[in-house]
């Protein structure tokens, strides 16, 4: 059978390790893999934990036991974080950003996988403490967002819908008062898409007021859950009065300058 | 300055890689990164490109030149896809997933990070060689999937609307008759989303006739924009007369079997 050096072994625990964020995988898939003993895995591991580590890149833990074997979580540094966020700045005040009705756009931004990736860390890292079961968010702008945040966190994404459909078997329908406009709302969730007594957070690309977070909350009283946290790319403060308070953004957006570009800076949090 | 040795480098290189595949890496942001020669990371890099060979992995190559650098392209084995199939297969035959209107449940597994991940790389691995500028798909219970595709393809991810936005600016919108039911729906893009002369894929969860295919394809003309390629988890083959005929799918559902579970089995592709 073929063997591996240290080398090749590192590089492909490390690969292995950063497509399963969160997610415990047991030595013997890799002592298998490589035909090689648990003490040798071992002390591979112990090199990935420490170059993780040191560069910030995130946390390896081996977890003892007849379930156990070596996690991997994300994190992000305080100085990556700020570094991405500037340059997000700079991109939200493009001036052909702003579109008729002072609103900004962003379509491109959510759909960028390289900036979802980011912002997904950044959130991730934020709530990975709070050991939760799903992260849910409202179709359709934030759906790369939650699911890059589900991702990293190792959990399964929850999409509500706007509209209860066929294809979803029984549905909760909820009705909402938007925050900023006031109008009549309504969300819809599949029966089969959650357990009961799950924690949840959201996600979403903007925050106008938080009708929709406050929707969210009453959605997963339906399902005897409870939310746990709230992250959002965008925090406009054109909207200072907010239906929730307990939530974390990236950038807040203050309206539109003089200079027909948008007032964008990092939220502080 | 600190010095990292082989083992750490090689397992930083294969983290910064894995998480931007298809995108070319400057190679002096690792030798700034570890305080090293270019040829110590050639060397390095020469290590993890085996390795990657070796298991399947994916493909490490250098690109010379003043805009070169290290580009890492994600693959999956044929073996790899047949296990994650069949083993998908199982779980979309459980009895439960049958709802009224014969239709199969399949919500969880579209927002489920492992089974999108692998399914995204069994899906980008088929359109690796097509050089695209986007994956375009049509909103909901697509996105994960071709976002997952989009980021393993290093290419932007486009999301049709059902609806024109107030937040998207200028749209274009195109009507088109659904292959199954023959109704008249609507979708729209907005002219922001893609430039001129474009090359894309379409991902989809579930092809039925392929009128949303077709309509896409439409839709693309108004930005002069071309579809290469389309991929789809599940292909319905209760309706057998396609649309569109050059598609990649990775399951075939063939209805409901007397034992009141989906028949399901791997695509032949």
């Amino acid at each position: 059978m073929e063997k591996f050096s240290r080398n090749q072994r590192v590089s492909a625990i490390t690969k292995t390790l950063i497509e399963c964020p969160n997610k415990v995988i047991n030595l013997n898939y890799f002592t298998d893999l490589f035909n090689a003993a648990k003490s040798t895995i071992s002390e591979d591991l112990v090199i990935v934990r420490d170059i993780m580590d040191k560069l910030g890149y995130g946390k390896v833990e081996t977890i003892a036991g007849a379930s156990g074997g070596v996690k991997y979580s994300v994190s992000i540094s305080e100085e990556k974080i700020n570094i991405f966020v500037k340059k997000l700045c700079l991109i939200l005040q493009e001036k052909d950003r702003i579109i008729p009705g002072n609103f900004i756009y962003m379509t491109d931004i959510m759909c960028n996988p390289q900036i979802v990736h980011m912002a997904g860390l950044t959130l991730a890292s934020k709530f990975m403490t709070l050991d939760i079961d799903y992260v849910v968010t409202v179709e359709t702008k934030g759906i790369p967002l939650a699911y890059e945040v589900a991702r990293l966190l190792g959990v399964q994404l929850v999409i509500v819908r706007r509209d209860a459909k066929v294809t979803e078997g029984a549905t909760v329908t909820i009705n909402y008062v938007t925050g900023s406009l006031k109008r009549i709302q309504s969300m819809s969730l599949s029966r089969k898409c959650m357990n009961k007594g799950s924690k949840c957070v959201f996600i979403d690309d903007f925050m106008k007021a938080g009708g929709t977070a406050l929707g969210i909350i009453d959605l997963l009283k339906e399902f005897e859950s409870e939310l746990l946290g709230i992250g959002v790319l965008v925090d406009n403060k054109e909207n200072p009065e907010k239906l929730v308070h307990d939530y974390y953004s990236i950038l807040d957006f203050n309206g539109i300058g003089d200079d027909g570009s948008a007032i964008v800076v990092p939220s502080i949090c």
